[in-house]
């Protein structure tokens, strides 16, 4: 028979690596939690007419299609199947889909649920998204995503307070982090003043090659890009920017001050970026005019986090929207929302090694099993530690000392409680610590009080 | 534009239904910590290799099957096409498909991973599993399975750990509950002694219905299935088994004195009952011969839960087995599992409405929002209060007040807080109760308390 195994790009979780990825999910739960944020959940499978046409061409055969069930053949005509039309047998093979990202079924349901959600609404939602991605390291064609947004509401309030759980979430994990801040605003302004609105991409791609090339080759880069030398000469300050926040800022200021949109852009960074100061984030925060991601998407504030003391791209990301629902016909609810990369959160803390001894703690104490009579002994004692919460197991056999001792160590038990023939005529527990080798003979409320103290 | 819409049979999960469903998670998860399980999870989609043949024919044709990427008619000529042989096309079309349960994919993490794996091995896994079934009121498509299992021991004490677990959950949820057990070896002992061993799903079927048919009926039945006079005549006592479990295991003994297997049957449920004495089981314990779920399936103790106060199916049930991985050539590993229905108990706990009013707490209290100036003086008190683990929320615009005290009524945030310019020059917070409407003018510290001891 054949080793079974699993799809390329997916993995199964080991219960070590289950414990962790709970202690990051309910970090980032408790979080969005204590900032009023509501989870909902959306199923696995979508229809395709609600994926297909939302994340390009190059999406659309990213999708994971299900094929129809029962006679899926039965709509379809021998020409049709003999033509071999990829694509359009496809729609008529198939009209569900695996969930590609949260957004657009978040879109969805805030259209199907419209009237049952008092507005502004704070959801946050955390699962597994599929995409037909070649896989390779690090990339998957199953991951979780975990998104809080936002909708209804176009205060900047709302940034700040996505800025906010972002700083209290890696602060609760320990990661040191940056979070890069720009805005969709700043960048049309920028193309606006030098005339040249369709190059803003390659503005920003080229700036932000200035540590590596120089300023000559990045005004190369921008020429060849077919930038006019009069603009480049506009966008010096803009490439050399530099400084605290403020200072850039001030800069961004005269250099825009014809751009009634940069200068608004402007204004909305002072206003996040002062409203931040009062709130006391721990965060670096860093106005980076080279942020662009989802550019097309992004009307507003544009947030990204780098880990600083691990080598990776952008752990987390997210900005300002309008328009969330306009695809399914409910125009006018603009959002803001960010995306915790769970999966590079995993890495970092992996890396930095930050979980703490409590979230990837199992079974405290092992039982060791002696025959029928102890077993009938040792329940009632079991059950008193977990009522006191304690984490217990019975070996379930009395198997040979060895053998339950090696099981204790594999599964990382850190003690054991031996009791055979005189510990049941003292009512004691010789409590054994796996790690030091030390044994004690305690009764049974000083064994709780022990692992409960550990 | 068409309003958008979700496969039939998947079910979006509002915000108070998520909350009601992690209160359900949560804790049967903590149950299985507190007894050493061990989280594992597997990708939603398995190889079909893996999936095919598992659960019969009717199951294969119950699995979602995944359209393999790219150019998915490449390897199948036009013969085979438009010869329409579904299932063959399907194996061409389709190397994926859906997890149909947690047992075969558990099953194939057991093979994968057993040189990490140290046996006996307890394990639980809630994930979703998906059917195409037909939909209907109470059966979905995509829908929650949590399974627990301990595979490699034969031990007994397996099978009362199992049920004590099973007690601790519903005690934890306030339901009452009678669990059910049987024994497939006496099922099989009775089967022996009659000469009919072929017969015994028409025995139970049959005894099943005494209460509602009576005696005569139920002989009649027997009958009617081709079980000759004798053996319905040694089968009387066993039909009108009644009393205590005790009195039942004594008549049984009796009874099936002559069949090992039926004898070992009794004794292994015997020792069960009188471990579970031990550990003061709350729930009803009842043996009930009738009990006969995945009789191909299991070999030893059969289980099965019913809610006392709700008119609804099974709520829970797993048993014994032999062999989980023999399907992937790995041989002797039994086991024993129980399975909880997320669905079933959701809708009990729904009817009895026994959530603890802190499963369903939200945001605790709403600042509202009069300006920019309040805005700066409420961002720092918000976070000192969230440092109290308080979820708050502040209205992000300065709305009309009708309209913010709307969003805290229809959110059902119990408190409003309320500051304006006299408060922020007392330095204190009007709190308004939303339940009573009462109103009081207290300090920070104060609110933190009031809110705590909610």
């Amino acid at each position: 028979m054949a080793q079974p195994s699993i799809p390329k790009g997916t993995r199964d979780f080991s219960p070590e690596e289950m414990a962790k990825r709970n202690y990051i999910f309910d970090t980032i739960r408790e979080v969005f939690k204590l900032y009023g944020f509501r989870q909902i959940e959306t199923p696995a499978m979508e229809n395709l007419s609600t994926l297909m046409g939302k994340y390009g061409e190059e999406g659309d055969k990213l999708l994971f299609k299900i094929l129809n069930s029962g006679d899926y053949l039965k709509d379809i005509s021998d020409e049709e199947l003999t033509e071999r039309n990829i694509n359009r047998l496809a729609t008529k093979l198939s009209e569900k889909g695996l969930r590609y990202d949260l957004t657009v079924p978040f879109a969805r349901y805030v259209v199907m649920h419209r009237n049952e959600i008092t507005f502004p609404f704070r959801r946050f939602q955390i699962q597994p998204v599929w995409r037909a991605d070649r896989p390779q390291k690090g990339r998957y064609r199953e991951f979780f995503q975990c998104d809080v947004d936002i909708v209804g509401s176009d205060s900047l309030l709302n940034e700040v307070e996505i800025i906010q759980i972002t700083d209290e979430v890696f602060n609760r994990f320990g990661v040191r982090v940056c979070i890069k801040l720009n805005n969709r605003k700043i960048l049309s302004g920028i193309a606006e003043i030098i005339g040249e609105s369709d190059k803003i991409v390659d503005i920003t791609v080229a700036i932000d090659k200035l540590d590596k090339i120089g300023l000559e080759k990045v005004n190369e880069e921008l020429a060849s890009k077919g930038i006019p030398q009069k603009a480049i000469d506009q966008l010096q300050p803009i490439i050399l920017l530099k400084g605290t926040n403020e200072e850039k800022l001030n800069t961004l200021k005269t250099v825009l001050k014809d751009s009634e949109t940069g200068i608004k852009g402007v204004e909305e960074l002072e206003f996040i970026l002062n409203k931040l100061k009062i709130t006391r984030v721990r965060s670096e925060l860093e106005l980076d005019l080279t942020l662009a991601r989802g550019l097309s998407y992004y009307t507003g504030a544009i947030i990204e986090v780098k880990a600083l003391d691990v080598e990776i791209g952008s752990i987390t990301g997210g900005g300002r929207y309008d328009n969330l629902t306009g695809i399914f016909g409910l125009k006018d609810v603009s959002g803001i929302g960010i995306s915790f990369g769970a999966d590079r959160i995993f890495d970092v803390l992996n890396q930095l090694d930050l979980y703490p001894r409590d979230s990837t703690k199992g079974t405290q104490i092992l039982f060791v099993n002696f025959g029928d009579r102890e077993e009938s002994y040792i329940l009632p004692l079991a059950m008193k530690m977990r009522q006191a919460n304690i984490a217990v197991e019975i070996y379930p056999e009395s198997a040979k000392m060895n053998k339950q001792m090696k099981y204790a160590d594999s599964n990382k038990i850190p003690f054991v409680a031996i009791i055979g023939e005189s510990e049941m005529q003292e009512d004691k527990i010789t409590l054994k610590n796996m790690e030091t080798g030390e044994q004690q003979l305690v009764n049974l409320q000083e064994c709780i009080n022990k692992l409960n103290n550990q």
